[in-house]
């Protein structure tokens, strides 16, 4: 097949690459760091968007649109804020360009900038100078907003998806009138994420709060969701962050009580990012291709129609016909695939490598015999079913490889949890199996720092369901009341 | 009332300014010539960009995204486009902030960019550039892709949607085999954004050609839809672009055609903008407020109860629930505004101010009565109703109120459309009564020049459905086969 991909037992790596790129996802652009996201790549981000937008706006969220540009003495004013996003940041110090009299097109130097412009990396800063004018008194609180937007952090070494200078994100900013309000806001996001990473993506996630180390900058705590990749890395797939009043005192930001007494507003904010599209191929996709949970399929079901005679496809377009009009009336998408530049095999393949979740195929024969053959794509295996009935046949189908897809990922992902109690130990699983390390630590960031250095794992998180344990730290040796997750990570 | 804003007799452009800030639409950030989109401003956009996007995949299209940043020298390629757009050029020039060692944030000049990144202000270099890895033969073709991003056009005076630094838009590009078949998507797009225009923001528009000097840096031929506000004055609101093989020669784009031929590839782009929203207002509002077409308000029916104790308003509420479901199961979105901080003489002027089309007024009389005030916003008229039938009577007189201000805008139009054939009266009618103004001229760019200059009214367009004619230059007394209609614009 032309379009044959590395495996990923060969390379994992270069696996992912090259289906980012075969399967029509996306690709490097000309511009350093930034990818070109094609049509049905972005088409799954779009299902993304609409099933996350949903799930924003039902727990009272509005979106709302702030500017690209920050100027550069807002980030000075949180300090851990400024120290966490500095050397990533993309600045624009001129607004015009001039032909220099000999025919190339220079910047004009008369046309620099008093104050450089930061392209935002986030957008608290630019957000919560914002807010100051929106909030005066209890009655403006809470305020529940999102924005949907591009955001720009210069990287060196970047990966379709995984890691790009320029990527699409959604950043929520709330802000309210008690702690206790925001803490609560930021665990429902952190649940919304779980919600959606498990139910649309089906993909299993462990939810956590991030240590001291692995915070946000500028948040008194991180949340966050872990899922587990197929090469047993792990990969944060969401964050909701805890950003108590830092932000409301770098920028000035109070309320007048019920009591009238006045007080700095509280703040969460949260964010998942086009990053989710690198989880969702390397969670399930294989040597084939892409494996795409049918909630996020943009093609849903293919109808491949094998014939020798313009008369059988006619015969079977007019029945595909009624059955794309029963599985549209379900909410189902199809594309009846009637090229005729290229040959079954190959569609087959190329559905297959774009991960279609249902194909049906249907000949002249099946027309005589009232059959089609329906191919699944997560278990790669076919049947011939009757044509009777099929549209609900299908609709069950979809379930099941949308349960199926995430079974398969969950099951993985306890395979590959491996609890241990000596650092010994913790080497040997993760340079032998990887995945999840479930270990004890003592709590320090001297002992996660040089946990790091001695095996590139990290702590992803303290699981919120971590159970209370007396245990000792593997590396120190000193108590620990709990088990942390550790593993390798994207 | 606090909110009350300055009347268009007094002061139309003041008018507009208060009206988007005291609306909850926009405000001007803190960056200079950049707004925030507010909630009730972006749920407006929201519903704009559901409806295009709907019609573009109707019309085969799909989305994708590609980069924020283009390489300067991508610019240089294509000569026009260029100078249209050097002048107002945001340029990043670094990619890293460091701390000076006294605590002041700078740009690290170590971290300066080989060649200068511009943050696009439209996007055919980057797309072209990108085009070129993806065609090949006639069997690639049409690409028929679309984006919706944020653009950048530095500008020094900046209106609230009108005219901003940063602004939000759609823009399509598109890339066929023929010049025939990309000029017929350069018209299917100016229809659909016509159908939009009229049928979604109930603003009727002229369809035309923009003349030579107007068109857009790069196309062959720009057609555009023109829409007028109630102050006179014209406001282009679409504009969609046959750019021939302009962009396909810059970036070497070529195709082997069906007969084995090699030949440079044919483009459109097409684009509305948050701009949009500048026209919405400016076309229907009014001195109390907003008028929003009901297809684009996203509040279209809000339910006020007038009570005096707890009782009368659960009795209400109860009433509403069961009104509000019905309601809503036709699709249709209300709010039950039962705020005990404010009185129902304030909550009127505030949703009057919002624009949301329906008023439901409600207390407990009408409720013995088993009647309700409806007072709709386009017209401010009131009456009492029965409550039997209510879910259907506010369906059909939200219809009647988006064809009423349909027309209301439709009339205007043909009450400020003037047809004059002295230069003389020419002036006359741009300074006495403004609106479009339907002249000969001898079709060179010069005349246009000095009438613009003399005048400050511009050609809006060769109107598509403008009668052969035979005339005289109303400046120059030079023959002219038709009219064009001149109008002063923002």
């Amino acid at each position: 097949m032309s379009k044959g991909i590395t495996s990923r037992a060969t390379d994992y790596s270069q696996w992912y690459n090259e289906l980012v790129v075969k399967a029509d996802l996306a690709e490097h652009s000309a511009v350093r760091g930034c990818m070109v996201i094609k049509p049905y790549g972005y088409a799954i981000w779009e299902k993304m968007q609409a099933a996350l937008d949903k799930m924003f706006k039902d727990t009272g969220h509005s979106n709302a649109y702030f500017p690209l540009f920050i100027p550069k003495s807002f980030f000075s004013k949180e300090a851990s804020h400024v120290d966490g996003f500095a050397t990533e940041c993309a600045v624009v110090t001129h607004y015009r360009l001039k032909n220099d009299g000999t025919g190339n097109i220079v910047v004009d130097e008369d046309a620099k900038l008093e104050e450089e412009l930061i392209v935002r990396p986030t957008s608290e800063t630019i957000i919560w100078n914002t807010y100051k004018g929106w909030i005066e008194s209890y009655r403006d609180l809470p305020i529940l907003v999102n924005q949907w937007a591009n955001v720009v952090r210069w990287e060196m070494r970047t990966r379709l998806f995984l890691r790009t200078a320029e990527f699409l994100w959604q950043e929520g900013h709330t802000a309210h009138a008690t702690r206790e309000e925001a803490i609560e806001e930021t665990e429902r996001m952190l649940e919304v994420y779980a919600d959606f990473a498990e139910n649309w993506m089906a993909v299993p996630v462990v939810k956590g709060r991030k240590t001291e180390n692995e915070r946000f900058a500028g948040a008194l705590d991180t949340y966050c969701i872990e899922a587990l990749m197929q090469d047993g890395k792990a990969l944060q797939a969401g964050t909701s962050h805890f950003l108590g009043q830092n932000f409301a005192k770098a920028f000035d930001v109070k309320f007048t009580s019920k009591e009238g007494k006045l007080d700095y507003v509280w703040a969460t904010s949260w964010g998942v990012s086009t990053r989710l599209m690198g989880a969702l191929v390397m969670a399930h996709s294989d040597d084939a291709g892409l494996v795409l949970p049918p909630k996020l399929a943009p093609i849903q079901v293919v109808i491949v129609p094998i014939y020798k005679s313009e008369e059988d496809l006619r015969a079977i377009g007019d029945w595909a016909d009624v059955l794309i009009a029963e599985l549209k009336s379900k909410g189902i998408s199809v594309k009846f695939d009637d090229r005729d530049t290229q040959r079954p095999g190959f569609k087959f393949a190329e559905w297959e490598l774009k991960g279609v979740p249902v194909r049906i195929a249907v000949g002249a024969r099946d027309m005589q015999n009232g059959t089609v053959e329906i191919a699944r794509r997560d278990t790669q295996t076919k049947e011939t079913v009757s044509q009777e009935g099929l549209s609900d046949r299908i609709a069950s189908l979809l379930d099941d490889i949308q349960a199926n897809i995430f079974n398969k990922a969950n099951q993985f992902r306890e395979d590959n949890t491996t609890a241990v109690d000596t650092y010994q130990e913790f080497q040997r699983v993760l340079d032998e199996k990887g995945g999840f390390v479930s270990a004890h630590w003592d709590g320090t960031v001297e002992t996660e720092k040089r946990i790091k250095e001695e095996t590139k794992a990290t702590i992803r998180c303290i699981p919120l369901d971590a159970p209370e344990e007396a245990g000792q730290c593997i590396l120190t040796g000193k108590p620990s009341a709990r088990r942390v997750l550790f593993a390798r990570a994207y």
